[in-house]
Formats: structure tokens, C-alpha cells, sequence
């Protein structure tokens, strides 16, 4: 959690952090400032002290508003930079950045940098850098132990975010529901749209893209709708040519972001319009059973791993193959049941091979529980999937709320 | 232009490119891939070579569309790469980076990082690579001399780019036209939404952003729908709270991005509805005859800071102030008349404070042309803006057709 930074910093032996890049698309930056319009930005954090955001002169309203204390990069004339830098235009950005750091206290010790951004001027700056601040050393990670730690729990305003963009997906999902079913039909059961043309999934993610836009969501991915032996394919996002017809079952795995970057929420159903037939209803009925089963298991603090193993251990019982038996299979049980979800769409806790010591279901986390089984010969894909907080009393609560039924009865 | 790229590298004495980060939203990426949904990649090119671009296993066809030489980064298995590293995978990390450079045929000289992508990853591995690629020196840029170079020229699939983006903007902003002159205004002048209520700037954006979706059309910073005193600011992209009302100069300035972050489009026309008081019809008619005389006298190969300085004559010959004379006034003509539009909105040439002598007319530029006045005391700003090409004729061809009418006469 955000509170628990100052101490993950000095387990970490970090004594500041730099963030940059602009105010939005920019996960850590919209951790640290709630998020806005910045355009350009640097926030420099040391440890135990709040943070100080440094913003252009023309975005001194919209720093402002992040509530955090401020500093416009006017405080630091081009001019004179270029003076100091003997008309070094790189030598000048690496001094305004040496007294940035100065004027935020750091000038020694282990900074970590972070940010979404253009890594050219940093690549550029750290040589500089060292020159300039010869106490301090600049580090940087692939796999980063530091803000991923802090942000897999989130407190009551992040689940807040989450949970809403929740009600604005599936209020999106809903449409979608409606739409579908009150299309006409015509005699090779093939749904049709208002020009009496057969309906395709190009068709149903254009009108989905307008129904997000509308509703202040991005989607920065391809989501997933697709139907079929697409479906039965977990990274196919649907072929925009497919028509839409009765009984064939439907993935619709949408994950969308609050417009601008900020927090995502994860949802999939799998869909039969009209009936479904009976080979995809059985599989539907295993993947729930497994998915409610798993759900009624979790545990606050159990490793997540656990239930990925417990996944896997319950469809082979019910004879499927899965990734523990046959870790290459493209039938049966083919990914991970689930990731953490917030500022990234997957973030900690993992619970698949990535999954480390610290992937448990601390309290505070935001899971995304979603089993699925596929048959790409047999043209059946069904994934079902909801989006669990668990509280601080460590309950497990659906932040999703939607039914999870297979068959879409159509209304004519 | 793309086709220049190895002769400014050779120029700037650099021998292969470094781009990280996603297919998408990724300028240097996106001009060198042309674009996609590739969520994590890295692209090596070394000097009088073809790019090799490095992706994920699952995104191979996604890569292959690209039509360049592609490796999957399941060459380098983690578990062997982990191995080597006596299980760090930070050193992991920048062993598979130094066997990529390697694969790629770079094992000495200068190379040049890019790309809009998460710092921390590659601020941890330069260090290292330092030890692994000892003949190596990783050099990154604040005011790039390289891509800015090459993208400051295009080629004409990019120009049939920005110009179908500004088929679609115009569009859009038809659309709106079309909508505000259709409005029922009440006694005070004000216009109406179909619920009766007042119309708002909030309102009005709304639809903007709906219509931008349905073209496929982004806006990553926020466009500018102003009305009165707001408009008059250049920088405030209006008030949500203002109502539209007849005869209040509105100042639409908009400049989408195809989808995922592509090419650019930059557009701007001042509006009156119904009528235009004396005051903001005489602002306009000053603004479209220097923006109507700098079209005219637009030369190819001339420095672009040539017609800022004009335009500033011309607006101080109107007795309007200028930032020639007071350079931080915020009457008259506060803003610089243009830059170059490509993957960036604002890119090369610029004709600014910041031009150098590289920010020619040069054939193959692509230009926004707007000047500018604004009179926040008296509620009034007034800006024209259109996209031109410099044609490999050197001809000046407006990208942006659209009317350019100040008063928008009511339908009803």
C-alpha cells in the first residue's frame, strides 16, 4: 500500500526515487500524483519526505491541483543553464536535473527511476549525472521490487476506482448483451444487423469501442471477442470477419482503463446466443464449478499459487489436460488462473511460473480469478472471470457485478 | 525522411539504434514498424543494415506482419539465461540484451536508445551492458539530432497518413457544426440540449470525444473547445461549466491521433454562432489576412523562424503587442505561428525560440500553420490553423479541407 512505501524503501536500501515522464499513461507517476494532464513531469521522492513534483510553467494549475508541493522547471532559466553548460543543450538538461535533485534534498545515496516515458533523455542525463551528484547512484529494474510491492495492495480509494470501472464495464457488457439479442436471425441462424447484413464481429467491437468512449474508458490492449474456434484460441482477440450466430460460444474478455491511464478492471464471460450445445454447455459447467470451487477456497494470505495448483489439480480430475501435465498443451488448461489487477492490467500477485515468494493474497490485494477451458479442434473456448478485492478483514468481495449465465435467450 | 536514416547516422558518428518499448504509442517504433499491437518489443538496427526486431513468442504473427526480420525472445530461455546469472534476473535481463546486440551484429560503437517505454528496465541494464559489451557506449538524447532529423521529412505514405487523419477530423468537426447550428437557443441567447437544458462546453466535448472513437481517431492530450475569456488563453482548454451562446467567439483547436498513437492532424478554427460582434469580426479578419499572407509567402528551404518574424511584423503593424516586442505579454499574438506534425505533435521544424538552423521548409515538411490573437480582458481569442505540406516539388499543399468561416449562421 501507498503508506507502506517509506518502509519498502529502506528494506530496499533506496533512499529516493525519481519518476518521469508526463502525468497520464504513466503508471507510477499516476500512483504518486492521482493522476491529470501534465504533459512533461519529474517527481522526486526521498525517503520520509513528501513528494515534490516539478511541472511546466504553462501546467503550474494542474500540478497544483495533485495537492502535492511544486516546482515549475521556469525556476531553472534555459539561459542561464545553457550559460552554465557552455551552450550544451545535454550538459544544460543534466545541470537542471542535478539541481532539481539538490532542491529535493538528494544529493546522496541509492535513487531507483521510474516512469513510462522517453528513455532517450535519461540514457542521455545519467552519465551527467554521475558527474554532477558523485554520491549518488542511480539504479533501475526489469523486475521491480519497489513500487510493484507497494502497489499490489491498494487502499480504499484505489478499490474505489477499480470497483467503478467495473459498474462502467459491465454497464458496457450489458449493452452488448442487449444488442445481441435483439438482433433478427435469419435461417442459417446468423444474427443481422440493422441493413439486413449478417453481423460480425468487426461490427459488435465498433459499436463496443463507442459504448467504452462513451463511458470514459480506453482500451489501451485488444480486448477479446471472439467466437468459436477463435475463442478457443486465449490470445486470439476474434477475427473482425466472423458472423455472429446462434449457439456458437462467445469469449468476451474486456479489460478496460479509466480514460488517460489509471486503473483497469478485469472481466470475461463466454456467451451462447439463443441455446447452447450441449458439448460447450459441459464444459461451461466445469469451468463455473471449478471457478466457484476456487473462490470458496481462498484464503487471506495464501501463497496465489496455491489455486493455480488446485486449478490445475481439479480439471485433471475432470480429464482435461492442463499445463501442470503437459506444460505446452493447447487443450484443456492452457494459462494461469489469475493476476493481480490495478494501475497495470497484470501486476502482483502472479500466480504462475513468474510467482515468487512475496505473490500472496495479502489483504488490500485486487485479484482477477479466471479459469477457462479450451478446444480449439472442436471450436469451444469458455473463460469466465471477475475482478475479487480482498478487504482488510480478509474477505474475498467481486468487485464485478454481472451475471455469469452461458445462454443469452434472444428476444424474438 | 526514413530513406536518410543511415546517412545521419553516419553524420552524428552512431552505428545502431536501440528501440524499446510497445508497438504502439511508441513514436520511434511506430516509424520504424510502421505500428501494431506488439505489447513488448525491442528493435536493433545497425547502421547500412535492416532493422531485426525482438518480440514475445505469443506476439509472433503480430511481428511477422511487420515485414521485417524478426526473433522471438524465446531464443534466449530464461531458465538457461538464469542460469548464467547464478539466478539474478536483473543480470538475466541484460545478458539476453547483450546476446540480442550480439545477434543483431553489434559488439562495438555508439548506439542510440529510444523509445517511449517504462526507464527502469533500461537505466538497470546500461550498467551491466557495460560489462557484457565493454566496446559498446549507450548514448540517449534530450534534443535528439537523429529520428527528429529523419522524421522532420516525410515520405508519402506518411503524408497519405496525416492526411486521411485530417479527413476524419474535419469530420468530426462537421459534425459539431453541424450539431451547434442545429441547437434551439433561449432569450438569453444561449443554446440548448434536447433536454431543454443549457449547452455546455462539457457538453459539446462529450460529443467530440464520441465522434473522435467512432473514427478511430485518439486525443492523448486534451483538444481545446473555449469560449469567451477561456478561449482567449491559449493554453486553457476550456471551462466544462460554460455555456455556449451566440455570438461568443469559440476557439476549437484539435489535433487527434490515429488510434494507438500513429500520425497526427492539427486543426483549429475560431467560431461565432449566429453572428460575430464588430470587435471579434475585425480580431478575425486581422488574424485570416496574415494567416492568408504567410501562406503566400512560404518558400520551400527557408528557415520556418522567418515567418514567425513576420508574422510578428505584420501583427505589430496592426498595432496589435507581439512577443517580438514583450516577450511575455499575453495580448496580442502570444504563441509561435507553427511546427512540424508527424508521430509527435509538435516535432520538426520549429520556428520558435527553440529553431535551430536544421528547422527548414525543407521538401517532404509537414507544417501546422496558426496564427493567433488574444484579448483576455475583452473575452476574445482568435486562432486559424491548417496542416501544410511541402510537397518534393516544393509546392505548399493545405492537408486540412475545411472551411474557414468565423460566423456559423443558426438553422433555425
Amino acid at each position: 500500500m501507498k503508506s507502506d512505501l517509506d518502509q519498502i524503501l529502506e528494506d530496499n536500501n533506496i533512499d529516493a526515487l525519481w519518476v518521469t515522464g508526463p502525468g497520464f499513461n504513466n503508471p507510477v507517476m499516476v500512483y504518486l500524483t492521482g493522476g491529470g494532464h501534465l504533459t512533461a513531469a519529474d517527481l522526486i521522492l526521498k525517503r520520509g519526505q513528501p513528494p515534490l513534483l516539478f511541472h511546466t510553467a504553462m501546467e503550474r494549475e494542474e500540478a497544483a491541483r495533485t495537492g502535492l508541493n511544486t516546482r515549475s522547471y521556469g525556476s531553472y532559466p534555459l539561459k542561464e543553464l545553457l550559460e552554465e553548460a557552455g551552450g550544451d543543450y545535454e550538459q544544460a538538461m543534466a545541470l537542471r536535473l542535478a539541481k532539481m535533485f539538490t532542491d529535493a534534498g538528494v544529493t546522496r545515496g541509492r535513487v531507483a527511476v521510474y516512469g513510462h516515458a522517453e528513455v532517450g533523455p535519461v540514457v542521455g542525463a545519467l552519465p551527467r549525472l554521475r558527474d554532477l551528484l558523485p554520491e549518488v547512484t542511480f539504479v533501475g529494474f526489469s523486475r521491480d521490487p519497489i513500487l510493484m510491492r507497494a502497489m499490489m495492495t491498494k487502499d480504499k480509494d484505489e478499490v474505489e476506482r477499480i470497483r467503478q470501472v467495473g459498474v462502467k464495464t459491465t454497464q458496457v457488457v450489458d449493452k452488448v448483451a442487449n444488442y445481441l439479442t435483439s438482433r433478427p436471425v435469419n435461417s442459417d441462424e446468423v444474427l443481422l444487423r440493422e441493413d439486413g447484413q449478417p453481423l460480425t464481429v468487426g461490427d459488435v467491437k465498433a459499436k463496443i469501442n463507442l459504448w467504452c468512449a462513451e463511458a470514459g474508458l480506453e482500451n489501451p490492449e485488444p480486448y477479446i471477442f471472439a467466437i468459436g474456434r477463435d475463442g478457443a484460441i486465449p490470445h486470439s482477440s476474434g477475427n473482425p470477419a466472423d458472423v455472429i450466430r446462434l449457439g456458437s460460444p462467445i469469449v468476451f474478455d474486456i479489460f478496460p482503463v479509466e480514460a488517460g491511464g489509471g486503473y483497469f478492471h478485469d472481466f470475461t464471460r463466454t456467451w451462447c446466443l439463443g441455446y447452447a450445445p450441449s458439448e460447450a454447455k459441459h464444459i461451461y459447467d466445469q469451468v463455473l464449478t471449478v471457478y466457484r470451487q476456487i473462490v470458496s477456497e481462498l484464503e487471506v494470505n495464501a501463497p496465489f499459487r496455491r489455486y493455480q495448483e488446485r486449478t490445475c489439480e481439479m480439471f485433471e480430475e475432470m480429464g482435461h489436460p492442463t499445463i501442470a501435465s503437459d506444460p505446452n498443451t493447447e487443450n484443456g488448461y492452457v494459462h494461469s488462473l489469475g493476476h493481480g489487477v490495478g494501475l497495470h492490467i497484470h501486476e502482483k500477485p502472479f500466480c504462475g511460473a513468474n510467482a515468487d515468494a512475496m505473490d500472496i493474497l495479502a489483504p488490500g490485494s485486487v485479484v482477477a480469478i479466471e479459469p477457462g477451458l479450451y478446444y480449439p479442434g472442436r471450436g469451444i473456448g469458455v473463460r469466465l472471470e471477475n475482478t475479487f478485492w480482498v478487504t482488510p478483514e480478509g474477505r474475498f468481495e467481486s468487485l464485478t457485478d454481472y451475471p455469469m449465465d452461458l445462454v443469452l435467450p434472444m428476444k424474438s
